[in-house]
């Protein structure tokens, strides 16, 4: 059986409390033996979640590029998409469950709309109380779970994991 | 000098209000000369808008579908790309200006999101108290307008597109 | 009922022979009321093409651009995928009909064969023998014509819409 | 630094030769400790390189899935793009190396020539003599080598490795 795969979705420019977020989340994903995914350039919450997860033994990381060059180097798998953020919709479709570290910028705000389009579990880390509201005034049939610390995010991807599983 | 592409974003299966705003906003659109885009799919906002455009003589709408087929009745130049909702992103970077009609569904939301990202201008039409707080929360450079009525809409069209030619 | 869209593809730095050949091409095809799609690059066959089609009143063009601007003057309509050559999938599968104007290069080449894998009918028109050979041996149920002049080209393409309308 | 991906193309329904040759090389990437993509499918080539990768104790396999469910048993890191063969693009971008196992079917076809555009290195396994004299033919700055065997196909992409990395 695959190992699932978490995306960590978030700025590349984020604030301070979304970049410690991303690094504990990151290294959370990989200590439960998941795959992270994230945009894979170095900057921002993609850059701080992978760095967490290769601080973890066997973690592995999996990076979807929008461009044909330019991964991170905390990212193990590089996918060069050269699609712009076309590759956002892949990110989603990807994940088994996406996570957003903040909801900072229009990227990641693509990225949680999308997931919720193709029915994946969407769990709001430390997002505001405006997109918070606004993905919950959305129509849509997508599961969306609020969490105020990674800790609580790896919960929420088990529950996930296992309705997945059929368990 | 080619047209200039207005992308009009909105649910498959949107509020009666939307619907209207739709059919009007796309026939005032092709009264301008301008190219319609679309979804493309047979449904809501996005068949409303190219019935709107089509009773207008002249009219040209352009639909670009996440299948391989499927065009609605009233779109007179179908793109397949057969991609899924990858291709929000190039009905944004191909609209000079992008309107959502409501933005009720996440597919709607992705695309606000994306032309944000793509530094497209993007008026909002209807939009609820939610939608308009979170976009203008994000940290981003792009224009964002708010509009009560189609016809304040295409004023602020006609702004943008006299910005782009550097008039 | 939506106009036919005849794709022209060729390379952007083509042999004498494809220029003028794409340049009648694009003529025939706007005067049968078809719409042209190309590449929408002003290089090459796609200009040469485009060209042809503009002399004719009421042609339409559509072109379907690799990056986020810089269509040629003679595309009515530019689709900007910013996606690069995974746009050469969206060009065949919104063609009816696809037309290799020469097979000089290996984005040609490529649309050839994505065409063939699409089941989209292809007709080479001045193809070496290489090319000719090369397509007609791979295990393929799309069908591949030959043609030597434009007005031939033509004669395939009426026969095939024709077979598309079930007439 | 990240391990080197080799992108192993072919059909899904080939012939006995490709399937063995496809098993083969698989296992010799995999031994190398390079990554090996293929399209993800568990169908002919794909499915064959990826279960001689996966008998090499610490094979990783990456799947470039045309949709959004369907990776075959021995893809380890399985990206769903729900793009068709617009994938194509993303599986050469994403090699370093390109091998060919055959060019029986369109899909391989395409993949060669995106390769060749995209200016990655080419080595077509067991390729008929009309897709060896085609893709020479064209018009391009792509390297193309031709291999009988597997583990010729290892030393040209060693050698191609060492060309990247300066050596």
């Amino acid at each position: 059986m695959r190992r699932p795969i978490i995306g960590i979705m978030g700025a590349g420019e984020p604030g301070p409390g979304s970049l410690a977020a991303a690094r504990e989340l990151g290294a959370l994903v990989a200590e439960q033996g998941w795959i992270l995914l994230t945009g894979g350039r170095p900057a921002g919450v993609m850059a701080a979640a992978c760095a967490g997860a290769k601080r973890v033994p066997g973690g592995l990381t999996l990076g979807i590029l929008p461009g044909i060059s330019g991964a991170g180097p905390d990212v193990d798998v590089a996918v060069f998409t050269g699609m712009g953020d076309a590759r956002n919709a892949i990110n989603v479709l990807t994940s088994d469950v996406v996570v957003a570290c903040g909801v900072e910028g229009p990227g990641t705000a693509s990225e949680v709309a999308l997931a919720l389009k193709a029915d994946k579990p969407v769990i709001l880390l430390g997002a505001s109380e405006q997109a918070s509201s606004f993905f919950k005034s959305l129509r849509t049939t997508g599961r969306i779970y609020e969490a105020g610390a990674p800790g609580q995010v790896v919960q929420i991807i088990e529950r996930e994991l296992g309705i997945k599983r059929g368990g």
